[in-house]
């Protein structure tokens, strides 16, 4: 066998070991100038040109992170666009995980250097949320809201989704004027504020990314709202005094799970047994570590879990779970707003960092859409009571009901 | 110390162990022509006349289980009404488990000899369902639906609200005219004719007790349904066959957790990866065994699950949690009437058993009656759908919109 004929039938090898690993998805995968793979019934939707033989073999020995980082580098070239080749590969790929030891170790090892301890959590928000409120404001909405919108109909826009979304945390947690409400991770404050303005509660808001808490102040002292809405830049460790209703969205994501006693506690010691609350976070349907890449380039210790490990929150306090949401399809649809808006401000992402951080994100976000389309990822709303809690809601009725106000809607549970 | 004061002293003694023990709630409790305690601050809303040192003994050492004994022998006596007596020592009772050696072991034991084996199944199911029909046709509504009622208000007959819940259940899980539905633990028939008839599917509807599957054929044939409803008298454990979704109202509390597994298996085969389903069932808070008492006299081998345990069910095969919503008050009014009726229908109860199978029966009603008041006791209906189910509504926003059939109303994920 000559040289090259040896190196083309190990390349066709890897190619099949690669494809089988992702699941046999629709989609033509090839080394440039090389040899290709593809569905046996013919039946491509995307097309992957992997650009060098080293490149193919690191994605075939850690597939999730090697991609990952071969798309950030140009070293991989996308037919048929980077959303439809990741839902061909998202969705065969639904139910599965990680399953060669390497991949694995490698994971355990970003884990163990990304605990969410306060000073490692400092470290870990800080990468990703104090990237510059500018950036964020290019493709977020108006309101800055980087969490799952609500889409009353699919038609609706970014900015109404968002305001729909506030009201019906609002709304599912009762909140009723003159009552104290404390969150944790309030990101640029806009849940804080509506909260505030809308259903006339006061509000603590923690957060500790600096450049978030520092924007979230100015627009409550801008908004004439500074004296309801306290902006705290403070772990959620740290979060002591009374409250009627614990909010927190988009946070439990960044706690961990080793951390979970800790938030129990928090909540417990704010709201007491008389207390309710509300949790939205990303989760899984099972335990599952999140995506390595996301983890390494995206979202430094980040873990979304399944609601037995929420149980680890709830279940110490004897709080009752009242409501679970489960809003995956908003994310999906939230997720495509972003990122044709971040399509659209390419250029200025570019000029203020560079392309490589162009295609993190992009891969980052088209992922996104597709783990959330494909189910790999859920997104779930739990409302919860203490056992003391007097006025719980008849039904859910009043949710979908036209008026913003869900104060006096309520019948006392006896 | 005389005979007489030594056993007063020990008779207070007692008593206020007692007191403690349930939580110091504000009832008195007195020995019949003896002591008597209660709250410091007066405030008395209910008596407990104990007839005999013997008795009061007994219910020093297990409370939950000698206190049911005691009521269905007629050696206590309630003073202001039975509902007010237990809603007063539920309220602070809510929170807690058996605290001592003997009725945990008392509780152990009783777990093990109502195994919910085949066999073990079969026996205590016959316990309870097979008592009669007529016995059920006294105090529940016309359909004889024996499970938690949904009130869209409050002062919803009970007729109203059982007809309210078979549409909650059948809209929640999105049935298509032509559809395969298989019921586990059907009851009377009720829901899998009422899918039948107004959602235009095919049921197929398990149950191991032979008074309600005779029954239930009956009316399938009398409403000439017969060739759209299949009433199977079998074990959950031998459902085979394939089908669009999997409905299950009131039999997970049978089912004991040692049996998840087997349950999770049958489930992922009848509906595959691409089905979806509702378990409606009481649940707890937190990992708890039932009542001793009403496993002893009334419900043999139950156990009402925590949506943790419920994870041991839904985890396996990857189905997403759709929606979680917790009635517990629907079911505190569910057995208000049930509770009324049962009353109106006391003499005709006791020439069909006796006066001791009446008290047995008042106490298990009013106790759950107080347990779902007091939130120690928690109904969840759960909705999933496997990681492949194509087709999932954008919100829940229909349920609560008037018309009773969900169909067409969906929006497609994709």
């Amino acid at each position: 066998m000559s040289g090259a004929r040896m190196f083309s039938s190990t390349d066709r090898w890897l190619l099949k070991k690669l494809y089988a690993a992702i699941g046999s998805p629709s989609v033509r995968i090839a080394l440039k100038d090389g040899p290709a793979v593809g569905p046996k019934d013919g039946h491509v939707v995307a097309g992957l040109v992997i650009h060098d033989r080293a490149t193919l073999m690191r994605i075939v020995v850690n597939p999730e992170v090697a991609f990952g980082e071969a798309y950030a580098d140009g070293a991989v070239e996308i037919q048929g666009g980077l959303l439809t080749l990741l839902d061909a590969v998202y969705c065969p790929m639904a139910a599965r995980g990680n399953s060669s030891w390497y991949p694995r170790l490698a994971s355990w090892w970003l884990r163990l250097s990304q605990g969410n301890t306060r000073l490692g959590s400092r470290h870990n928000i800080h990468h990703h949320y104090d990237l510059g409120n500018q950036f964020y404001q290019l493709w977020l909405d108006r309101n800055l809201v980087y969490t799952c919108a609500y889409f009353p109909e699919p038609s609706a826009t970014l900015e109404e989704a968002q305001l729909a979304k506030m009201n019906h945390v609002c709304r599912k947690v009762w909140l009723r004027p003159g009552e104290r409400v404390v969150e944790a991770g309030c990101g640029w404050g806009s849940l804080a504020l509506h909260m505030a303005r809308h259903y006339g509660v006061k509000v603590k808001a923690f957060n500790i990314s600096h450049e978030q808490i520092v924007y979230a102040r100015w627009r409550a002292q801008q908004e004439g709202l500074d004296g309801r809405v306290e902006f705290i830049e403070d772990d959620y460790r740290n979060i002591y005094g009374r409250f009627d209703a614990f909010v927190s969205v988009g946070m439990l994501e960044h706690v961990g799970r080793e951390h979970y006693r800790e938030m129990s506690k928090v909540i417990h010691r704010t709201i007491g047994d008389s207390g309710r609350g509300l949790l939205h976070f990303i989760g899984r349907n099972q335990r599952r570590p999140l995506n390595a890449w996301v983890r390494k380039r995206i979202f430094p210790g980040a873990y979304p879990p399944s609601l037995r490990e929420v149980a680890d929150i709830l279940e110490p306090s004897d709080f009752a779970v009242l409501d679970v949401e489960n809003l995956r399809l908003h994310y999906a649809r939230t997720l495509e707003h972003w990122l044709e808006r971040f399509e659209s401000s390419r250029q200025q992402v570019a000029t203020m960092f560079d392309d490589r951080f162009v295609r993190i994100w992009r891969l980052y976000l088209a992922g996104s859409v597709a783990a959330f389309r494909a189910g790999s990822m859920q997104l779930f709303q739990v409302v919860f009571a203490g056992p003391q809690c007097k006025a719980i809601p008849w039904t859910r009725a009043y949710l979908y009901q036209p008026q913003p106000q869900s104060a006096g809607r309520m019948q006392a549970a006896d």
